[in-house]
């Protein structure tokens, strides 16, 4: 997603320098008068640094690992945008880390994936300083037609995890009406073509249909990551005395979903759970479906 | 919501002749070229009758009542669209009883309110014959940018049904999550702001947003009414062997909502009853916020 | 159970006449004092008739129908003792049937099976004239050692359903339970003997164990009927306006057993079901275990 | 329930030496021959010593606080006999603390109350060294009629939350079938009676009776306590990958009963909730009912 990300960047007229644990994937950028960092301190030189990496880890090791931004001399960027789904524990870390250096952080988990960054429908939800936002969001606004403020701290966190959590819910009830319309005699590319254009379609319910109509599970986002995501919903539903029943079953037919094996394709593959549970053996629709990017 | 139609039907250039109980209201169209019937079978020397009601009483009553479109000699329409939300019971009633006069029904329930017809957003699902949604298409088109084709007999309906489970559904886990937030510490609108930006956004949860925010529950669609499509799709799943738990579960909290005596008001007050159980008083955001129409 | 029934009522003493469809089965009884009825009419004659068979059809039809105990004559019994598990609307339709011939209802379905009753376990659930059942107590104690009064008309009905549910909360909580325990390190037959001697032991768990333990599903009661109970209860849920999330989501367990069809062997099975869900590859311990009875 | 606990044991003949915060409570027990102990380490000099208080904090403190069992020389039983409801963690510490002085430590939570025990139906479930378990039999069966074995380590306190889930389910699924019987016309009281005479029946339906019946709420067990062990088995769950759906709700519903405020009475008020969920106002039966007890 990162690429994307900087590709937008640099189209959009930003003074540009890109890093890559792979140089080579960077230097695609050039093109758009990008610069290549040789190494993370390099950036350290930059106002505004933008992180999109995979797990906290990864984001500890860019930042004040060893040969990380911070890792060289006491240059330090303005501030830095992290945009990778983190948990709230490492958002704060991460932000108690930066502070000690005088670096502001900017929260910024996004909504969508690398095609949805590509056909520009992404959106960021950011926590932090006003005033980090408020310089950010013209860059913010080169990525995403879409950039929400919800807070101070972690908040950001706790915002996309509410959005994962949906997502979950969003899936499982959208494979129990698939499988009913099915079995009631209503193919699943039509049905999806009109839930997609009813005022209940989102862009997610579009971009899952190739999914749902063609079963192609090539995986996206794992059942495990789901599962992690919805079990986090759940710790701050405990933390803070709100009782989700749809989050909590949706939680357990996840489980079900790798109890039974489906670990390895995307979590789109509780259609599958959902029409062997209905006795109903799926076979691909074959049919052109837009997934509305 | 008949009236919306009807004045986009005249403004695209239909020749259209309109019957309503209360004939005032149908005079206002004369202005867009539309003549006024003086009885319901006046319209049965059209070639398509469009019928928009409340319940499936009335439909029967306004075509086969005996004052109705067919209380009059032979003549009689090519086709009858009836887009109010009836049973899958009524429609097949309804099938029969103008197959035996020659006529061909087209089921077109709709997905939005009348609000989402002046803004046109409306979506039609169609089942029937296939020649007459074909021949229909183009006033379809008048009225609303999409219609879907779904198959034969009532499937429409059953459609229709599946549509409202998803949205009674994705309701409970909007407001779970949105107390989840709040309870957080992220203000109601700047949470739904997000998500409504982000991929899980859809017409619905914008034109929602108002009453999450603002605690508007002007009625739109009561809790009686999401509980008898909810118990209408268990009754399909029922029948078609399929197991539904997020929609079982959304039952019994719309059932506590009604047993609880929040009755009067929309069902968006699902909000309120999650507070509730999270030992959470609402009040008021008082944010002017869009509703995206 | 019927055979059982009558054993116990022939041991107790009472002047009994029995009649079978299978008159083999039923002259075992005569060497208790017994009689044997050549047709139903003969019963007629008879103070109390007892009914046990399997469906609200067999039940019209060993009464009302052609052959049966009222086709001969204007001969009545005073009451109709009637025990099988039929709904609260053939209940009614039985109560206006014998009514109209002057003679009272008692309805007394029953918890537990053959070996239950073999084993002097039985209970009744009672409902109709309070003085019918008074008249009848010293011959349902003669049966089961315990007979409980809950009222006018069909209510016996109502309780026998909502007992069903339970035991289908109860199997599925058990298999929940079941299975972690032995996920975490604890044999079937370790866990369930102390569960079942624990305050939360029941005759049913007990006699559940050696299905739990060894993998016995040698059927008691299919899922099929079990599903047909559970329907029963949330319906009249829905009737008095309860909602039952337990019940509604063991409903949808149940039907998960059916869908992926195992049907034809004991509603235990559920345990199978969830250890799948599990991850886990259940195998009978072999171990002797008492049912308790 | 010590108390009961120590009365049965000095009763059934024990070699018995009691110690308690409260000197006074103990000093009842010498009328059975018990000696009373000056403080905790006068108890190292004892064989086996059993230790029942409150939380993990209360054992950590009478075992090995500053003036616990092991506080004073090199004195020390042979075993601790460990009955409080503790966490797995609490209990593996106190093994390896335990173990480091050479003792054994059996692990040996209850089902049952203090009344339970009095009546003398309180059961063990016991986990640690199998010599132990069988060393200790002897005086377990003075207090207890029932103690089970269920393997190594701190396995018994598994069992024990597992026991505690089940507790949770049945108690809410009892809840929604009497509101469901108690609006279709079956008072309370007949109901449970019913229901206790029948296979479902338990000593723990029994002794819940009056509080269903009678609304008193005087508490056994809290609200939140249930909650921490449903979340516990939960939590459990997660780390062996068992969907729990049943407990996933229960969890959910008593979480609302806290979030209503009904906190300081017993979490029997489950009754309440569901009572208020299905519009119905509780009132009290005023019916004398047994606890089985």
């Amino acid at each position: 997603m990162g690429f994307e990300m900087a590709a937008r960047l640099a189209r959009g007229g930003a003074d540009l320098t890109v890093w890559n644990r792979t140089r080579a994937k960077a230097e695609t950028l050039t093109k758009y008068g990008a610069r290549i960092a040789d190494d993370l301190p390099a950036l350290a030189a930059c106002d505004i640094v933008f992180c999109m990496v995979s797990t906290w880890d990864d984001v500890r090791q860019v930042i004040a690992g060893p040969a990380g931004l911070l890792s060289v001399g006491a240059a330090a960027p303005r501030m830095v945008v992290e945009c990778s789904s983190i948990s709230l524990e490492g958002s704060a870390e991460l932000r108690a880390l930066l502070s000690a250096r005088g670096i502001e952080l900017l929260a910024a988990p996004v909504s969508g994936n690398a095609k949805v960054i590509k056909a520009g429908r992404l959106s960021f939800v950011c926590s932090g300083p006003r005033a980090a936002f408020e310089a950010a969001l013209p860059y913010l606004r080169m990525i995403a037609p879409s950039a929400s403020y919800v807070g101070e701290g972690e908040l950001a966190r706790m915002v996309k995890i509410c959005h994962n959590v949906f997502l979950g819910v969003v899936t499982q009830s959208l494979a129990e009406i698939t499988v009913l319309a099915q079995k009631a005699g209503v193919p699943r590319h039509a049905f999806l073509d009109f839930m997609n254009q009813s005022v209940m379609g989102s862009a997610f319910t579009r971009y899952k249909t190739p999914a749902f109509v063609n079963l192609d599970f090539k995986v996206t986002f794992t059942p495990y990551l789901l599962r992690k995501d919805l079990d986090l919903g759940l710790d701050a539903g405990r933390r803070y005395g709100v009782p989700m029943p749809l989050a909590s079953i949706t939680r357990d037919v996840v489980q079900t979903l790798i109890g039974r094996g489906m670990t390895d394709e995307d979590f789109a593959k509780l259609l599958v759970l959902q029409a062997d549970a209905s006795g109903l053996k799926l076979e691909s629709e074959n049919v052109e479906v837009s997934d509305g990017l």
